[in-house]
């Protein structure tokens, strides 16, 4: 039997009708969705495209600890493995949801090391960097200048490393480490230019000045747009 | 009068099916659409869009020099947003077709620098590094990775000192720079983990080797994705 498709169809930021017409149409005709999500409830990407998603799919959540750890991650990802594959080796597609686009920070990248055996066919998607430069209507990189993408997670002379040598940088998963980033701008005398975009693309969106940010509980789904 | 809104719209990497429900919406409704393009010829992003596009649009074409220097660039911009403004002073919303992501490398920030006294809505767009790591089925930054984007354009010892900073890195607008690229991938140990992705989405698309590209003739609308 000819097995399975895997699918890695990323979902875009938020807005629903930020959804590629590929996507949307993959939505329709793959007969298995997955998703990854917290320990309870719907995972975002999930919720992102549930207008397109019409009843009578199988769905796999993979569901795991949410936070720094990614607690118990590695056999989150090896239990949907094995319960995707055995769909595709049964001859069935199947669609991993992506928040965003699936190969720029997302967790495919875990599913598809476990996944290599079979096809695979990925749809891009719009990522929140994208998003959020649109919301803020402010270039995310100029024709010639140079770009720095760098997870917050990092240790802190990393970023202060790779924000001083790029013309403009996006700092993503801010979550808890927006001091250690405010130190950083700081220091590069880049806090003036910067700005803070909590849930880009979903209910409750905000813009914030660093200082601002400061002030607040810590900024979940929030990321940094830098510019010198 | 209300004047008109300005959109930008991003298009995509190149597949048509690659525009956001949002975008080929917008191209049904806003009734003046404009584009960049080379000096005779339709632009590459009116190229992507030209199935949703209706008859009966009203179309401004931005045409300048292609090329390094970019002839005329700056006169082009001010006589397209000159017509632009004119159609936005006169109640008309203008949607700009940009390839990929009309903030991240591309040729909006132009139009927006001159146009900023207007309602400014832009709609985000899948990029082609995205595009070229989904072609690749491989991803673009892993979860806690750092990614560099940087021109092929810039100087030698700064894309030497970028790539050598980051965990991945897409090189940019590789044309004409290919030979000073694989000089500094050589340096860094980096040619084996390079791929050259050439048109990608557009007819003609092609994964190469670094030296293969080397061998072949200059690679137009070509980028090369590093992991290390």
């Amino acid at each position: 039997m000819t097995s399975g498709t895997l699918y890695g169809i990323g979902v875009g930021p938020g807005e629903s009708d930020l959804l590629t017409l590929k996507a949307a149409l993959l939505l329709q005709t793959v007969p298995v969705l997955a998703w990854p999500a917290p320990l309870e409830g719907e995972g975002m990407a999930r919720t992102i495209a549930a207008s397109f998603i019409p009843p009578g799919k199988v769905e796999i959540a993979i569901r795991m600890g949410f936070g720094p750890e990614r607690d118990g991650a590695d056999a989150a990802y090896d239990a949907g493995a094995a319960e995707i594959a055995a769909h595709l080796d049964a001859g069935r597609d199947v669609a991993v949801l992506c928040e965003g686009d699936p190969l720029f920070f997302g967790t495919f990248a875990y599913l598809l090391a476990r996944l290599r055996r079979f096809p695979v066919l990925v749809v891009p998607g719009v990522a929140s960097p994208m998003a959020a430069a649109a919301l803020l209507a402010q270039p995310l990189s100029n024709l010639d200048d140079s770009l720095v993408v760098v997870p917050a997670t990092r240790p802190e002379d990393e970023i202060e490393r790779l924000l001083a040598a790029a013309d403009s940088a996006v700092v993503m998963k801010i979550g808890r480490h927006l001091a250690k980033v405010a130190r950083v701008l700081a220091r590069l005398g880049l806090t003036d230019g910067a700005r803070v975009v909590e849930r880009v693309g979903l209910d409750g969106q905000r813009v914030l000045s660093v200082d601002e940010a400061l002030t607040g509980p810590p900024a979940y789904f929030s990321l940094i747009l830098v510019r010198k």
